[in-house]
């Protein structure tokens, strides 16, 4: 039985718009969307959605110590997997394809194959990975990241939540602390569908963007301590503002994304300051900066010049800067076996395709997020064909 | 009976600081400081004991409808008083002297006035004012606003506090919702004793300085809306970062007071994002721009160059400013006469002087403030000298 036989084949959307709107009702949210933040009562309703639906299809279904639930099929195969899968928790305005789009695909994959009575040499298994936008848990991506070797599972489980939850506590509190190992048995090979929601694509007028590796990461978070004064009586020449400090760093971040230029990227995406009152200079402000590029070297680049203009800073304002690293994580390559094949499936459907290097993960993180049921269709089939092949292929 | 028989007069060190560190014990904080927000409990603490400290010297006590307490000497005279006083209340971070000073000093004074049997031609008050400090509810120097005939009475009651609080409710709520009418009628003459915490004092040794107005204010609040994007994927180019405009904006702030020169400040103390994630492009910013001058047309020409480069910024940015008038007061000169009288006295006592243009509340905002025995002794004792200079003036 070769992949041949099932050139044909196709995934049904209906069905594949029917759970995305059903999983999309669960901390729905003004604009469409959904907040689901990681472990929390919403998530944990879509989690039990998801595997009703694991369990419709008679998935085998493990759940493992870090909550990464993983649908194998058929049920009674334990050699690595042709794995493909995503995320169902959202940022706290989430979008309704983020994530759940990868997951909802795969298992419409899966149930596409057992219609289709379709016999492979691997099993084939969809999985979603707790905590993968970081919103309530930092890092982001952290159950895929324990689950790939990544963080050593106990640093996974006392991750504490920006509400002061623990995260292993939380698991059990949701039902999902699993028997499983975590790190698990690398999978045969991982495919994964996400919407871009980046503008490259549509700019492009492109149906399928065939992503070659994941950026390079920098989350550093700054803690900023000037001194407190009167805004009205303290002469700017004798200030120590460290507002002031953090609104540097944001437009320096700027000006150092343009000079080491695309794809370097830099965000100063959340600024506290303290005591944060109209009429008093700040004494203090918390800022984070994330950095990130495909190239190793100016990753590493980028955090040195911001680091050197905090020395500037502190020498400049005579103010104190503390550094504290949030996340750091090098570029990732992907196999080029499996990104040649993305492309050749996709070309194969008479579909366009692009190669993209920015990370995987390229969400809008807006609730706005939208992706045309055309879209949707050719890429949950182009995903079909690739985990055919993958699966086929008895090497 | 002249002011001259007074002339070795002086108030008591001893009774001042006992009456200073009684008070700071209320809403006591770490550092020395204190903590009494505007019509909080704490505040109502503060009320009541100066309250029985008035009623202690037999003064009249008028408390009027914006909350507002008047201590009269003697108690039988309603003609104009020779008035002084300040404020009691703090910002959440405050230190022990800020505007606590002005009222028991001035309690002192009438303390020492009144133990030396001096009859003088025109009855003297202390007064606290509601809300001066604008922590709770903005804009600040509200009682005192209102008491001028600054702002009508209903507006200052419908003020609504950072937590949802009505300032008319508040003010029933902790009794000092008064029946005397508010504005009230002028008095002879107004001179307050206020620390100045400013650097300038201190730095040119001098011990009594010399106010000679207040500085013009304008509090914008500013609100940015951008666009929320991943912080990975979306090219720099791209972007719609509120959370990089509010940064411009707080450095523009800064060069904006350099190009204007001393005494122009400016001050972005307070900046919000949203949703304020490590990994998310801020959608939305909100900050507050205060711009001080003691020239008019330079506080207009700042508020004029803010709006112009927020324009520019919705051009280049390609987001959305709106902005909303916190506060705005034109500056104000105060009588030359009452200026001249605090250098005189001043001098005679042989006390440094030295007219600043800033204004009188030059106040650090930081529980770290502190002054001198000495210098306390020497502000009271002027301002002891100056009250009866002007209550003995028959004019």
């Amino acid at each position: 039985m070769t992949p041949d036989a099932f050139e044909g084949l196709g995934i049904s959307l209906p069905r594949l718009r029917a759970r995305l709107d059903a999983l999309a009702e669960i901390g729905a949210i003004d604009g469409g969307g959904s907040a689901r933040l990681a472990l929390t009562d919403e998530d944990r309703r879509g989690r039990d959605l998801v595997v009703s639906w694991m369990r419709d299809l008679s998935l085998r279904i493990d759940v493992d110590e870090m909550g990464n639930v993983v649908g194998t099929w058929p049920a009674d195969r334990t050699d690595a997997p042709v794995m493909t899968g995503s995320h169902i928790d959202t940022v706290a305005t989430g979008g309704r394809f983020d994530g759940t789009l990868g997951v909802l695909a795969g298992l419409e994959v899966l149930e596409t194959l057992i219609r289709a009575g379709v016999e492979l040499a691997h099993p084939v298994a969809v999985a979603f990975f707790t905590d993968e936008e970081g919103s309530r848990f930092a890092p982001d991506m952290l159950g895929s990241l324990v689950y790939a070797g990544g963080m050593p599972l106990e640093d996974g489980l006392a991750v504490r939540a920006i509400d002061g939850a623990l995260l292993g506590e939380e698991l059990l509190r949701i039902g999902y602390a699993g028997p499983q190992p975590c790190p698990a048995r690398p999978p045969r090979a991982f495919v994964e569908l996400h919407i871009e929601q980046g503008p490259v694509l549509e700019g492009e007028q492109v149906t399928i963007g065939v992503v070659t590796g994941v950026q390079g990461i920098s989350w550093t978070e700054l803690t900023i301590t000037g001194q407190s004064n009167h805004a009205g009586t303290t002469p700017m020449s004798m200030r120590h503002d460290a507002g002031y400090a953090a609104a540097e760093v944001a437009s320096f971040a700027r000006r150092l994304a343009a000079e080491i230029g695309p794809p370097q990227v830099a965000t100063v995406g959340r600024i506290e300051l303290h005591p944060n009152l109209v009429n008093v200079v700040a004494a203090r402000a918390t800022l984070t900066v994330d950095l990130r590029n495909t190239d190793e070297e100016l990753v590493a680049e980028s955090e040195r010049r911001l680091f050197e203009f905090c020395d500037e800073l502190t020498e400049r304002e005579g103010v104190s800067i503390t550094r504290r690293s949030l996340a750091r994580f090098a570029p990732v390559d992907f196999d080029e076996h499996v990104v040649a094949l993305v492309e050749e499936v996709a070309r194969a459907r008479g579909l366009s395709t692009m190669r993209l290097l920015p990370s995987v993960r390229g969400i809008s993180h807006n609730p706005a997020e939208l992706t045309a049921d055309a879209d949707l269709e050719a890429g949950a089939n182009v995903l079909l064909h690739v985990l055919l092949r993958l699966a086929a292929d008895a090497r």
